[in-house]
């Protein structure tokens, strides 16, 4: 259990350099990870990907407000056998 | 990285093994894991994260081909400082 932890802590951690000085300024992140034994891409083309961007973008925005398509990146990597699909979608600052 | 590795090695490994026997029948799994950092629940309320978290699993249901939804096992669990929802999906054969 305590690979796990580490691991999960380091999704939103070490993993994404980019973001290291937004995380300062309390940018929240929400994380999507599509993972599978198979290729994905039997499933899932690079078009169904896009659109299921957008959809997630569409559910995302009903809850929280004004996040765009550029928050939102995605990244598709092949580990072992298995086929991860990443996305990660930047929440802009919280106005009260 | 191979700490990455093992990890997602053993969601499909170890973690499952109530689809041991499955696995050999060339069941395709999936995983689908929606994640946040706990300081969302600032801005929405967890009953609010959770509804979020479970459209963002159907969008990506609908865009992986016939999933049916008894083969869908949802769990939910806190690890840190993270909000995860996990998804486990035995996708029927693929049809072409």
């Amino acid at each position: 259990m305590s690979k796990k932890k580490g691991f999960w802590s380091s999704l939103f951690g070490t993993d994404d350099n980019s973001n290291t000085g937004s995380a300062n300024m309390a940018t929240e992140r929400l994380k999507v990870i599509v993972a599978s034994e198979n290729r994905l891409s039997n499933r899932l083309t690079a078009d169904r990907i896009e659109k299921m961007k957008r959809e997630i973008l569409e559910v995302v925005n009903k809850y929280v407000n004004g996040v765009q398509i550029d928050d939102v990146n995605i990244n598709h990597r092949s580990e072992d056998s298995l086929d991860v699909l990443e996305m990660n979608i930047n929440l802009p600052e919280h106005k009260k």
